[in-house]
């Protein structure tokens, strides 16, 4: 039954090759926008002739060449399709896009079908959801609570699980925010990975899509198909962006310090919190505590500061044409550039620059941070009696991110006591999106959360390590470079990450070579008389092996291996000379035997 | 005699060595200050105090820890020297500083003595030199030209051979324009290598301290010593300056097209630039043209468009509190920032990202690009007349630079038909001042320009080349990858350099492997029956080693070689199994020689 299905990527594709048709899928998607019931989700929704055309130029399932075939997607109304209206939340703002924006266009090639136009805070401008002349849409969890902005319909509408995924943007947190107030991952790129092309802008030098899903593999899934060097946004960037390998929690993660994490007083979100690092540790992490003043100064710097004059500069002509046209509180906050000099940006720019340093010295050490997505939660009534200071602090741990140009992804962690979501965001610096997509996989992995509102479970499945031949290069290592061996610090210094243990092809001897300190074995290629001998494969970053290579002593060399599988890999050899005063330990199968003998 | 020596570092350094006292090499500076006649040149001047302190401070002559030992430097006024009032070139501004600024201290600690703060275009607003209420600084070449600014007396007291070398600022071009007008090298850094701790800000995202000196040797020594990473700078960056190495003239170089260069006029400027460009031609460079059209819209930014305002921030109190302590015009300049808003500095912060997209795109595939320094030449007088467009005219090929991240070398040339000094400028991306200085380098060898003023010829010495293991891996190849041979492109195209030509130590065999495609050797070591073999040593770029590696195929690999001279160096060897039907070539002790034969 469709009605039951999670409109998970790999569930859809399985339901797609059990001869599920997609004009189905998308039925049942404007079943569950009828089922909702809630008129602020979508600004405009596609036609029955948009949708039919759409799947019409899918052509067979073919889910290698198109990874998002037949997935349904929601998108932003501050983001260009084709054959939609754009109202960035403004009515009489509103144009015909003549094309679709950059990314839309790469996710409908990629065979994603788009339902409709989600509403937002009237020009992105805001963290709430409530700022928007059309309905307010209504929380997913919790209807009394804010959907959060402004990416709000956009995330409401993946909670439902009415859409596999959907674009929001994300410039103090607007992709961010409503993910934590929806229970589902919201994953905000590095800036400039996907391209700002067919987009309103908010703040030019702070603005990037965002995409929320159910599910950290869906949400990256999505990000590395949309993640295309443009030529047309001058500030698009070009990262490699890996496939998500399995990852451990053991790593070195930076937390707001007791004294200056902000919870406003709410014990049960703190209480959250501390749940999810109790969980880290236990799995291995190491938390520092940083002190988070810098960060706030950072984030204040956003709304309080002079890139305000960003906004202005994108729709200022606009306001000064028709300020009748603007929701009164996002006209007030856009009217305050109007106060700022250029000298004073300049001003403001240094500032920034300045708590960069401080900070990026902050995380040189550190594998990423994890924060609370939110301090606290506010109901449709408190923003009704103050709209600015409950915005203000949904946004204290996302707003110093884009400028800090921080890589960030917020994720679902076990609900709190009292039934409201529970969340976590990861932020690591530019182009870590993988890093920290990893951790989040594994974190919501571990948790207990059901997807969005729904009360479907988390369908989990095993990530696996192979190399990345672009950036890695694969080596066999047998004797003392093993995981746990006196010289496997060399490989983890540089980055190297272990793969999996195999042997050789029988075709190998081992020998202790004479007088090296530590003992270092030799492995020698003997096709007549040779055995299997125990190996480990590490993958090394490339920019990294030149280095490890220099400290290769004679007569080791780094040269192929042939596999118990018959394939070769990189890997330690040795000269003939090896073999003299050596002594053959080809009986042990291992140097790790041999040396728990000897 | 002192009186005719050259003060290059390695002449003064052999004169120390011949027990020349540093108090006579600081005494015949202040002798040549006399001698130029120009009050112009200096602002104030160290006191015998000062110097005599300084001198005390040396201890022996000790050239390795101290590489400055004994150089005699001027700075410009708007560089702090603890001791010398910092006057920016405005009287009414100036103030006593606390502390060396960090620059100046590094080269103080390297063995620079200070002997005086220099004239300057006030807040170093300006390309001329005349904008200063202190006389203004006679041209040391022809005084009815402008001496060029803003770095106008640190240019000419190089030129005169009063200091070895000198420190500039250099945000429009001021460390570049003075020293073509004066035959001198001006060394512009790649912004954010040299702190800016203790220097009057200008534009800051813009600004750095710049070098002028006689040689590009002596300007490249002094940027090695002087760039060090400054916490308390937020903008200083990393960057690894490795030792000028030999270069050829042979490079991919960008130059503006016949369509877009600008001369205004000057038929023995474009002479001369044609003159350089046929010498680079001669030794093999592939000059490409570009439209230089974005590059100007770039440089008309700086004047025309918002950065004015970095200006106004830095002095803009100053400015309202004191507007008659300003030079008229500079104070007409810096109040232009009033009409610029916030929203107005964003708009034109996004037209230079765009700018710098479309400019990257044409650099992507070039080594560098060479203009003239200057289009043309500007009299005392002409500025009299119109203060505005000819020092306009003077940036037209280095207002872009520090905008587009770029790093900048001014060099000679050979003098033009008319006498005046000739005068190329290399530019290339951030990072790369050690590329364009050993083309300098080159370049200045090869012309026949005297140092500065003076009639001292260039003393040259030849570059070798050595590797730098910080940044790469020196790699014996014994086989196809040597130079000419069919997989010497394997290397090339990895960017590695040729190094030397050498031999094994006399303990290794030679072997043509068999079935290989092309033919391969094996180099096996046998120190009881080998003979030298010879090898090409290659410089690999440590981040590409690993791509190398991994096409390296069974039964090779990459260990450690002993050389003729008994030292070790990574490079290719074999495993036992090669000489499996292998032909032992050993006796023609170089697959060069078997090849030929064969």
């Amino acid at each position: 039954m469709l009605r039951n299905l999670p409109f998970t990527i790999d569930s859809l594709h399985l339901a797609y090759r059990s001869q599920t048709k997609v004009a189905d899928v998308i039925s049942e998607c404007f079943r569950r926008i009828n089922q909702a019931d809630d008129a602020g989700i979508f600004i405009s929704q596609s036609s029955l002739q948009y949708t039919e055309r759409a799947i019409s130029e899918l052509g067979e399932f073919d889910p290698i060449s198109k990874p998002l075939w037949g997935i349904p997607f929601a998108v932003k109304d501050n983001i260009d399709v084709l054959g939609l209206t754009t109202t960035a939340g403004c009515p009489d703002f509103s144009y015909e896009p003549p094309s679709d924006s950059f990314v839309v266009n790469l996710l409908r090639e990629a065979g994603a079908i788009c339902v409709g136009k989600t509403n937002l805070d009237q020009f992105a401008t805001g963290l709430v959801g409530v700022r928007t002349p059309y309905p307010i849409p209504k929380n997913a969890i919790d209807p009394t609570i804010v959907p959060g902005g402004s990416s709000s319909g956009s995330a409401v509408s993946v909670a439902h699980g009415i859409v596999t995924f959907s674009l929001g943007t994300d410039t103090a947190g607007s992709g961010r925010v409503p993910a934590a107030l929806n229970s589902i991952v919201g994953l905000k790129p590095t800036l400039g990975s996907l391209s700002n092309t067919g987009v309103v802008p908010a703040c030019r030098t702070l603005d990037t899509i965002s995409i929320f899903a159910a599910t950290v593999a869906d949400a990256y899934t999505v990000f590395q198909l949309a993640a295309v060097y443009d030529e047309q946004d001058s500030y698009s960037r070009n990262f490699s962006n890996p496939k998500l390998n399995a990852s451990t929690l053991s790593k070195k993660i930076g937390i707001p310090s007791g004294d200056s994490i902000r919870f406003f007083g709410d014990k049960i979100q703190q209480a959250s919190f501390d749940h999810t690092l109790e969980e880290l540790a236990k799995h291995g992490a190491e938390l520092i505590e940083l002190d988070f003043e810098p960060f706030y100064s950072a984030a204040s710097l956003l709304y309080e500061g002079v890139w305000v004059a960003e906004r202005y500069a994108a729709v200022g002509d606009f306001l000064e044409k028709s300020p009748g046209s603007f929701n009164p509180i996002t006209k007030q906050i856009i009217s305050q550039a109007k106060k700022y000099s250029a000298a004073d940006a300049f001003k403001d720019i240094y500032k920034l620059q300045s708590l960069k340093r401080t900070i990026r010295s902050k995380l040189a050490d550190l594998d990423f941070i994890c924060v609370p997505s939110i301090p606290t939660f506010y109901s449709v009534a408190d923003l009704i009696a103050d709209p600015i200071t409950p915005n203000s602090n949904l946004g204290t741990y996302t707003n110093f991110a884009n400028f800090l140009d921080m890589s960030a992804i917020t994720v679902p962690v076990d609900p709190r006591k009292d039934g409201l979501p529970g969340s976590v965001t990861l932020l690591a610096t530019a182009g870590k999106d993988n890093v920290i997509a990893e951790i989040a996989y594994k974190l919501q992995e571990n948790g207990h959360a059901a997807l969005g509102a729904t009360d479907w479970p988390l369908d989990t499945k095993q990530l696996t390590n192979d190399v990345d031949p672009n950036t890695e290069l694969a080596l066999s290592v047998c004797g003392a470079h093993m995981s746990g061996l006196p010289l496997n610090g060399e490989l983890t210094k540089l980055g190297a990450r272990y793969l999996y243990t195999t042997t050789t092809s029988e075709s190998y001897q081992l020998f202790r070579l004479a007088g090296s300190n530590p003992f270092r074995p030799g492995l020698v290629r003997t096709p007549s008389t040779g055995v299997a001998i125990e190996l480990e494969v590490w993958a090394i970053p490339l920019e990294h092996v030149g280095t490890f290579i220099s400290g290769i002593p004679m007569p080791l060399g780094i040269g192929k291996v042939v596999l118990k599988d018959g394939s070769q890999v990189s890997g330690f050899i040795c000269e003939k000379i090896s073999e003299d005063g050596a002594e053959n330990i080809s009986h042990f199968g291992s140097w790790r035997n041999y040396i728990d003998e000897v």
